[in-house]
């Protein structure tokens, strides 16, 4: 007996995640009913993993439900966001149960963790697609932007970019998988960390910040457009993990760190003048972060090794233009 | 030169709908950034549309983008909630520009219609997929529920059901798509016309609501479940247009009225006591709805003809089951 939509949301996703006393309606009516808390505004995010070009075939679904929450949270963490409800659109090939029940405790776990009730959701038939949308809160007028930089800001980035692109390496048969190194980086891929707890603390020292998910280079260089100048990062001071030199060597590892996409870290600007309260406030060894450069008057984004620019042929993930046809300097 | 998401998002994306001084943070960042209002509550909702699944390959790309829209705020009226801002996440098999500017077109008269801004998206590679979010409010406790019908009230649909079924199987080619009433009926699946008006209207009058999207008897049941109670439709009772009537026949007309999907009508329950309040007020000629029965205490749905119930094999789309595997009375 074929299990049917209304079974299958109500089985896997109607109390998925925290219990928020704040969810008048969840899950199981025509829309979702929030109690939406005073003297904070309303913060959205959306985004979509597609099978085949966000996870490889055959991910395991506890990955592609953790992820397609994670790249969500990752986005209120780079407004300096708190994350509240999430609705679900899932369209599927079939009604696999061992499959859904995976995928639902994958996102039900990162939802727990983040207080993110599921509160809504629509499945539908077709190919493998996870759309999430997710909704949180922030004080007033408080919200970290990418357009709030300015030059001579300090540049920095959260955790070690890279590593997940590597550990999709290894998913996908191009590096190999064997090793603790291997298993640190796929675990990188398959269960990001979005910087909660960093975006929120940040609100009180960046001037921007962004989501670091299609490249550290390609990420600062829009969030330097946003701010009306440019970035320069020093190829040195970019961190790497010791599982992503074991892997990878030295130079394959910068060049991950800075154009490897799915890291879901934080890139953002700080003032000179706020740099030392930041750096002793918020202990960069304990809270996971690096200066990796400066955002300068001229446009673009630029590596500087020993001086001179490097060159990268491609410096970001985009959807609709091949790797080649772009440059992080046009 | 290919079109790069970044100038997609722009080009297309970019002050797509109202333009409400509420937004703070619209597209181009990390997520979007809204000044809520207070005292009301946050209503949420999201849909998917699935070329092949919902809509026939070859679709016009305005009606995709306006019914990947329709959808949602069908499920706002139901909610008798006032939609506001909405996010879109869209893949794409490649980004084709007189497809996108159609699509963006479509969906952007109908947001504006409504006061709707397009505040986030998200755009990505893969099969031809289009799932909307959709934000509103409603005041405090005025939300109108599926479960707040019980034995006794009159059941009413608005508009004439059946008449999108039929649109779509012009579209299909299984019906002739020629004359007034065809192009009529097309109209109806391509361009639904979500019931906001009449869903806000209904706050002081309807103890239950549900958007009719898979069919009436179907979504009545759904209805009737949540309120702990049963349904029972007057065959002759339910509205078909002279449309539908002209192109499928009286028998088939209440077939497609009862059974066929694509409708977002509102079907609500009333209280007796409230009935006459209800007509006087709100006119169903001028407001267009009409009563086809009553919720009553067994469980399940079922349409009388002539005192005699009738038995359908389907009455409601499913994305997990075959049809022939559901029925209304299990």
């Amino acid at each position: 007996m074929p299990l049917s939509e209304f079974d299958l949301i109500e089985r896997y996703f109607r109390g998925c995640g925290a219990k928020r006393a704040d969810v008048r309606v969840g899950v199981g009516d025509d829309a979702a009913i929030i109690d939406f808390p005073a003297g904070v505004e309303l913060v959205a995010a959306v985004d979509t993993l597609v099978a085949g070009v966000h996870f490889p075939p055959g991910s395991p679904a506890a990955s592609i439900g953790h992820r397609a929450l994670a790249v969500n949270l990752s986005d209120l963490a780079a407004m300096g966001a708190r994350p509240a409800w999430a609705l679900l659109a899932l369209t599927l090939p079939e009604a696999d149960e061992s499959w859904l029940s995976e995928f639902a405790a994958g996102m039900a776990a990162l939802a727990r963790a983040h207080d993110v009730a599921l509160v809504g959701g629509d499945t539908t038939s077709g190919p493998l697609c996870v759309t999430v949308q997710l909704l949180g809160h922030v004080p007033r007028s408080a919200a970290l932007l990418r357009s709030g930089g300015r030059a001579g800001d300090a540049l920095f980035v959260s955790g070690t970019p890279g590593d997940a692109a590597a550990g999709l390496g290894i998913e996908q048969g191009r590096l190999p998988g064997v090793g603790k190194s291997a298993m640190y980086l796929r675990e990188r891929f398959l269960y990001p960390t979005p910087r909660l707890a960093l975006g929120e603390r940040l609100r009180n020292y960046a001037s921007a910040c962004i989501d670091v998910s299609d490249g550290l280079l390609g990420d600062a260089g829009k969030l330097a457009r946003a701010s009306g100048c440019g970035a320069q990062i020093a190829y040195e001071e970019v961190p790497v993990s010791e599982a992503l030199l074991d892997a990878v060597g030295e130079e394959g590892a910068r060049k991950l760190a800075l154009t490897g996409g799915d890291d879901y870290e934080l890139c953002f600007s700080v003032r000179p003048a706020h740099v030392g309260r930041l750096l002793a406030e918020l202990p960069p060894e304990r809270w996971g972060y690096a200066r990796i450069g400066t955002l300068r008057e001229t446009s673009g984004a630029d590596v500087l090794r020993g001086g001179a620019v490097m060159s990268f042929s491609y410096s970001g993930y985009d959807h609709f233009s091949p790797p080649d046809a772009t440059s992080h300097n046009t």
